[in-house]
């Protein structure tokens, strides 16, 4: 569903715009610090309902302003013409469609799938372990509305069981150690099988693209390894429970899980150029994508981010012809960048200055 | 002392090179993932005997091959060469200095200064707390051997005193306190006079190159604000026991601390693009290099890998007009970039090619 106008009041540098962005791919070009990211974001927060960039809705809002609203047109069909408007004033955010307020995020991520590849995904291959396991769970997530809640309640269970182990609460620690283990033992399956799933697609991406003559293997490293019946990991767990009780934590479980990029059983952070992790994070947002489609039949809206720079020009050019079905895709770039190059028949082109977009030609 | 040649023996994915580098600029150009980066890297090791990448030589050798070595002849004066090697074999690292093995590190560092501006810097503005704090004690390490000592005592004390926490052991913890807040408020004290003597340099600097309307500060946010006395600090700590047994952590002192950039009070990495974060990680680095040179009256060798890709071209030339004074500055581009204009009179050019270099002109 493509969108076909934006409108903006207030949002972050943006005093007021509106948009017509009727086209299967739009350009943002502009300098450091015009409103690139920001028009981007405006997108990415009518599709999810928060930002990719912070957690505050009070950040979006223009400074000395008291409120911002964000809106956009999309079409089911040429017939069929919705709205999506998002609304912040006296600090409380109402989100419409179609004139019908929702009260239920779900609702919207629903309505219009989205995938952003930003500048911050290079964290997938070499950030702390955390990024790497976010980039599972994002990708289960969002096809799988099962996964959400069971890594809610994971969670959950895991903040009582490192207050518990705190507390040497052992008989309660008996208890809950079952269903943090149970719980654990489905989010690890999860996560385990979509690597798997995904891995094949990944080497051949990566050899593809990169040019990169040696393998790079994607490897998911349970700290349950090789233990398949939960009484092994409930004993596993009681023999370190003295350990974890001293130092307050859960020492195992998917929340420290690791996932790895291996070259010749190497951390290929540690070998890697930043070109080449940069690539890495690229094809990992398009498996993202791509899962999504296969799973659901439906083509997301893709948010290209500042996240080319770091290419050379051949690869530039086989990231784009390798990018996943789309329905359309924005993307930003800085004046010196050949962006010219990468236009197609439609490609629309906004000029960015000042939180002001001038449309070329 | 600028660096006149470097020799590499199976250092990464460079199999064998000499180069000649006897140049104010040396710029590596080519395409991601031929060996630009290991070149600055090597240049690094022999300036640290680290890595700015990893932590591990096995690393850093070639693979298949059980040994590398890297050696850079420089000169003091013209009369006066020297060299430096570092060689790796059987896991076994070995430092010369003019033939001499060098068992302290401290003296290689003190050797020849270096300052490298990478790509993860951006981190300094939008990563983690550690990351920030981690600035603050490289710039204060540079050219204060007390401070790293300052350092490791308190680190140390910190670990013991987390364990006495965890055990409960109140009584032990009362004499570990003194210490642990003596030493906390000597590294506090010292990140916060180079936090204010820095800030209005930093000011200047980014108005003037991002050029940027509003101001953006830097604060140094002390968990241990506003108490200046001794005595004062240990009574706060200690109505925060309780708290910190349950949960096994010192909950406040200097690794707690905090390095923000504002701007109209809110956090700029929330708001800021990514070039702007980038200039600002550029412009600590600078700060950093400054610094040293201010102190010890000696100029820094500059490494800079990969850091201009997100800034637009005006900011580009406004960084290398504001580079601070070096010796010699070593650069990487990708073909792409226009680093023709960056050209001076005796700019050295070399293309990097698996791992092969190849002089132009």
């Amino acid at each position: 569903m493509p969108v076909t106008a934006i409108k903006l009041i207030n949002f972050r540098n943006i005093k007021q715009c509106e948009l017509n962005t009727d086209a299967p791919e739009v350009f943002f070009v502009g300098e450091n610090g015009q409103g690139k990211t920001n028009i981007l974001e405006s997108v990415y927060y009518l599709c999810y309902g928060t930002s990719f960039r912070t957690r505050e809705d009070s950040i979006l809002c223009k400074n000395d302003e008291s409120f911002f609203s964000a809106s956009a047109s999309y079409f089911k069909s040429r017939e069929d013409i919705n709205e999506i408007a998002i609304s912040w004033k006296n600090r409380v955010k109402n989100i419409r469609l179609n004139g019908k307020t929702i009260t239920d995020r779900k609702d919207i991520i629903r309505n219009q799938p989205c995938i952003i590849f930003c500048h911050d995904d290079i964290g997938f291959v070499n950030g702390p372990p955390e990024k790497r396991r976010l980039f599972l769970d994002q990708t289960l997530s969002l096809y799988n509305p099962y996964y959400i809640d069971l890594l809610r309640k994971y969670k959950k269970i895991l903040k009582t069981r490192n207050h518990l182990l705190r507390e040497n609460n052992t008989a309660l620690l008996d208890v809950y150690d079952e269903q943090f283990v149970e719980l654990g033992m489905e989010i690890q399956k999860k996560r385990e099988e979509i690597t798997s799933l995904f891995e094949p697609f990944f080497k051949d991406k990566f050899s593809e693209i990169a040019k990169f003559k040696e393998l790079v293997a994607i490897q998911y490293q349970s700290t349950w390894s090789g233990m398949n019946e939960k009484d092994e990991i409930l004993n596993f767990i009681r023999n370190k429970r003295k350990y974890e009780i001293l130092n307050g934590v859960s020492s195992s479980g998917p929340h420290r899980d690791k996932l790895l990029f291996l070259h010749r059983d190497s951390d290929f952070s540690q070998i890697g150029s930043t070109g080449q992790m940069r690539l890495i994070s690229l094809i990992l947002r398009i498996i993202q994508a791509e899962f999504y489609s296969r799973t659901t039949g439906r083509k997301p809206l893709l948010l290209l981010d500042d996240v080319l720079l770091e290419l050379d020009r051949e690869k530039r050019i086989r990231i784009l012809e390798n990018l996943p079905p789309y329905e359309q895709a924005f993307f930003t770039f800085l004046p010196n960048e050949d962006y010219v190059n990468y236009h197609k028949e439609n490609t629309m082109v906004y000029e960015v200055k000042s939180g002001g977009f001038k449309k070329r030609g």
